[in-house]
């Protein structure tokens, strides 16, 4: 049994501790959360208890740690769990800037500890089953990808204020698919973004409303379209277009129901959001971190994507700011 | 926490053992098996022992008995258990004779226990909302409903000598289905079939391809067409049409990914078989069972349930063999 | 250039009219009603002329009669026709009679001409393309035949009262795609029906929802699901299953938009009505009559099958009144 | 009776001439091409005459010229109908160069003619739907356009030496489709793209597989994703995202029919290409160019909007060349 402690008793802490409590493989040691209520509601419906980080850390039983607080925490955490010799999981993103990830991988590194870096979607059936036909050829050469992602609702104020903007918050998902199915890394951004959504967040000098191309090396191309609203739930859709045909995954319906009616023909909304859609996702993501730590050798995402992703979040920003492509070295 | 044991330790016994043990309010006592391997396994699986049938009804801590064994032992583990004070879920159908079902019914009433019939497609989320929206009256009034279903392949010579036939065996849940949407009594039943799938089916004098229709006093009609055999899968479809419009349920996909090239656009199959489709409905029929439990009152599908199904089983052999429709009391 | 006069200044005759007009290889000579109003306004609107019977019988040029005037006119219209000599289209059914439909193919027979009966639905492109493909053996042997087949809303009680009943009037559009693409005469006829609809029609004795079976001398089943009212417009749907898959067909939308919001996915209704679903089936149909014309063999459906729908038709009503299925012989 | 000659015999005057010769309210005049055999052909088919350029300006009873000839013949053939006082049809692009368009342009306002440009789509029956849809605030405020449009397959290296590129040639109907749609003039385009389908096209300095951003002054965006083939046929669809929803217009399919086997369930590719997809549209696009006539108000897409998608076009290849997004006036 895996002894696992979270950092973080938010709305995804209680995903991870729910999956983990549910686990035959990991035990939940514990919850850390500066809001001692929160932490203690979630202790409770999984039978377990609220400790202090130091009492984790240095807890020579637990194996591992599930960083899952506020983004500005996260690097510290990463670097003192790593020092006390955790395996980390942390959520996406690290940090907000590139070379505090930098510094921060480097004491993983150093502490000789693994970092597995939360980006769920790959851990979603279908896109995993979408990679492995990509890359078993079933479409020939991958051409062009097609990212379409739309949250339902605009983050509030608080939120979006220390969200890093769109990019680092909401298209780093989309940045790591586009890393995860497209066989090559991107060598350069390009964005045209507006605010339509919300005009508070164009107060913060941040876009709601974006589309990202992206080139690799060998001319295949990605593009993603973003929106911080969708009133039909949460849009998460990709397409694989190549030289033999196209894969399309589309989004999951709340129920398979359709009513026919005066109206016309109509199904139900797409799952609501992320807790919906990637149900199962986060529990096939426990799954691997956890084959991770029984073959000391952690899979995917890493906190090498983790970073790869920001960088590309970056030169996303810079191409904005710019009006130009971003080339990345 | 209730104590459950399971008498039979095959497929559909594993299924319920998985969620007996996975589930926070109950507690997997015990198997009981004549195949002692498959219950040393399935109890092995989930930490729990093998038991004699003696043993459990004679141990006061278990509350309940999941009788889910060969269709010719249920009536009399029924009438154990009932006597023993057991509170019963068991697997359809209770009996191949209505005549013993009835006796078996008594039993249980005497005995002042509960029982719980397996009609797990109630608890199908799609079908138990499409129930909820027909009789909020989505589509006005209710005037026909159509089932589709088909199994992907007919069942071993072995099954299917003692399945009781075609529909005792398998329309057996869609006649359930009819009782739960229609909102009526079927009153009467009237068949054509034929066997085009096995004639190994045929020798047996069943039929494995059907459409049975009925009529409820008030002139609402039913269709169910069965097939022991659907090359693309599971298919398990169902239409309530009424005076303001239409409600439909399709299958379920194995995932959503969808292929266009050369040869068309090509959707993945429905899940395989009732194991995959109606995983979700056997976790949600143990919360009605376990509610059943803490309430002293079980909700439907009980005895009577099991009951009536088999009747209009009944009247469709005699229907087929009379070629004509057959009235029920 | 074909000459061709219609009788029947209708709705239906106005869909003729029109492709008559429009048709490279013949002429539209004439319009013959007794609503003079009607037949002048249909005349005009192709610039032909109102006729007379006699003068469009005596006229030597005119090759062929299209009969599309009241049901109660055709069987009349069709022998004087044929005793004129003219080759004759007849929109179904000949008559509500089967031994008046004897008597009258008799009659074109004796006369050496050809007749082709109107089941338009033989001429739907997708519904073509289906028999094609079963023919081919693309799902193996086909096994069992789903017809669902509504109309968006119940005809008026005049209409109703001169149509011969829902399976004479509706259902026999339904019976000849059953004989179109079994592949084998059905030989037994078994129904289950009931007024849900309206009770104008039930006061007539007549039903507007039924489930028509049939049964084929190997076997093969066919279900007919009808009903005289869908609120979302005409439902025709066709499913062929067989051993080795199914094909099935689907309605067709008014248009191809789909909205998304709060309220679901929402696609448009299927096209309102037989003249806007079958608007390319019965521009092939005058095709295969004008083939028929310059080959000299008129293709199915001729009044042979025109006969055998009604036969079918006959049988469900009396499998109604007895409760059992009809045999044909 | 509109007299109307044809410029061009090739594929698209086809079409042209068999929509115009079946209008009821024009005749076709004659056909005019260098190539004699195919402009005889044409002629014959719809039983008219092969003419000069010089009898077809010089006949007063001929009001309006299709010219549906070589792009490169377009600008001149332009100028001599205006001055022949010819109402005129033109084919996009009017020219490959933003100037000579200009000067065309000028020439037929001094000769007080008028031109209507074949952007044919927007007389699709589901995109001129759903402008009306959009422009009437079913999905609120329209902030983001997805248009997704490849052929079937790439250009013949002669066609594709003489198309001007992917952005004049093909992308240019989609910017025409931006302006249509979008409510707001773009005021900004970026390019992503690169060779991928076919080197033959990358050695004419041409790109096959391109991502088009654009931007409107409040802000709107809208992205263009392009191939020059889909394996599956031709893919034109659109995705309007609204403030309340979206609104989105898929493929049409080549049939209804579906096949469940064991390889999936498969439906039939979409429409092969814009012959086939746009057949609707030419005629509804012949319709609107003879209410220009008759009402001396030609309406949109006018030479104004041929010019427009020019410009858009040469922004895009400006873009692509500079790695910038580039700005237009």
């Amino acid at each position: 049994m895996h002894e696992i402690a979270i950092f973080g008793a938010g709305r995804i802490g209680s995903v991870h501790a729910a999956n983990i409590a549910a686990h035959s493989m990991c035990n939940l040691a514990g919850i850390v959360d500066p809001d001692f209520e929160a932490a203690d509601r979630l202790a409770g419906a999984y039978g377990t208890e609220v400790r202090s980080a130091d009492s984790v850390f240095g807890d020579v039983d637990i194996e591992a740690v599930f960083i899952v607080s506020a983004t500005d925490t996260h690097a510290d955490l990463i670097e003192v769990a790593a020092r006390a010799g955790k395996q980390i999981f942390c959520e996406k993103p690290v940090d907000l800037s590139v070379a505090r990830v930098k510094d921060c991988l480097a004491v993983v590194d150093t502490a000789g500890v693994q970092i597995m870096v939360g980006f769920n979607r790959r851990f979603d059936p279908d896109f995993s089953e979408l990679r492995k036909r990509i890359h078993v050829g079933e479409i020939g050469t991958l051409e062009l990808l097609s990212i379409i992602s739309k949250d339902p609702v605009p983050p509030s104020l608080k939120i979006a204020e220390a969200s890093g903007g769109l990019f680092r918050d909401m298209t780093i998902h989309d940045f790591d698919m586009v890393r995860f199915l497209l066989g090559e890394e991107p060598i350069a951004v390009s964005v045209t973004a507006s605010c339509q959504v919300d005009s508070a967040i164009g107060a913060l000098s941040d876009v709601d409303t974006a589309v990202v191309s992206l080139r690799s090396a060998s001319g295949k191309l990605a593009v993603i379209v973003n929106s911080r609203r969708a009133t039909y739930g949460y849009d998460q859709r990709i397409e694989a277009h190549g030289s033999n045909g196209m894969l399309s995954v589309g989004n999951r319906a709340e129920s398979s129901l359709v009513r026919a009616d005066a109206d016309g023909i109509t199904g139900s909304k797409p799952l609501y959001f992320f807790l919906e859609r990637y149900a199962l996702a986060y529990r096939a993501e426990l799954d691997c971190f956890l084959e991770g730590l029984e073959s000391g050798k952690m899979q995917a995402p890493n906190g090498v994507d983790g970073l790869a992703a920001l960088v590309l979040a970056e030169a996303a920003v810079e191409s904005l700011a710019a009006g130009r492509e971003v080339k990345l070295d």
